[in-house]
């Protein structure tokens, strides 16, 4: 139920952004507590020109590789959390090829009335005809 | 001003995909008040691959058809006219020829003061200048 | 680290786009203390059709030319810098040719805890490191 979107330069091969995306789903499931079959992507490919990233802001050297990871997940998350996202989700790019300079992400939150998984029901709902779960 | 952005497989016939858009906007209507031409929605598709649902999560059984609507709109609305919208946009989705289980929704709040429709002009100032609305 | 995402209609030229583009940043820079090089734009094009946009809601009248600029950034911004960032945006739009009723703007906040610009870092701990911004 995070709603991974990945923005990712056109040359890059889809493997490698697909690596990306496997490394952003395993950080949600080792920082955040997302289940792993919780799995929702987006890949979206840009031209040269259409993604426009300063090459040093942040203290890093981004190279014509940088990705941009953004998640959109349930607020309450602690900052160690989103720490370990960070971390592990950045180790899982350089794994996949990546530089960890190339490796950006942005977070926003929602809350459990703001997702519906299908049927038209609120996950919230959801949730409390089933077990609880973290996610 | 809601914004909506759906995200579609690419072997979807734009008449569907046209539809499940037109659902969404009438579920904003009917369930949120949004004033029916108070229209804004990209359509965005992606290539096989590109889109990685699970096929099961959440307790429903998702197809290659399966699409995401993301909704951007002002904070405020109630848990009742949440599961509303769900409810009605799935239902109007499933008129258009989609499974309930292939519509997954998600949504995102803001404020007044972040939005401008144009003239460089904040939302909430205009809003006060001419009559109120509940959109 | 305001992300910046402007869905632009595919007819427009990439030069008019990208001074669209350099608007929202300079209009970030100047209303909302953004360092110049805190640069990070994603440009997305859509065909006819896939960019459904009321074309009078909000006093305006939108042409076929019409964008939309989708900012993430920094909760803690003023209903007075969001103004300034409003007006500033759209007149460089129209410097770059495009009508005012043409330029909608959406902006959704975030916490430094929300970002990681680079080497899996969370861009607050990177401040705390280094010295504060405004950003």
């Amino acid at each position: 139920m995070p709603l991974t979107r990945i923005s990712a330069p056109r040359h890059l091969p889809h493997t490698q952004v697909k690596a990306l995306a496997d490394a952003a789903q395993e950080a949600l499931v080792s920082a955040c507590n997302v289940p792993p079959n919780d799995l929702f992507q987006l890949l979206a490919r840009f031209d040269a020109g259409e993604m426009i990233l300063d090459s040093t802001f942040g203290g890093v050297s981004r190279s014509l590789d940088a990705c941009i990871v953004e998640i959109t997940f349930l607020q309450g998350r602690t900052d160690e959390q989103k720490r370990q996202l960070f971390k592990r989700l950045t180790q899982g790019a350089v794994e996949a090829g990546f530089r960890p300079d190339d490796v950006m992400i942005a977070l926003v939150e929602n809350t459990r009335m703001d997702w519906s998984l299908g049927h038209g029901v609120a996950y919230a709902d959801h949730v409390q005809a089933s077990k609880p779960t973290s996610t």
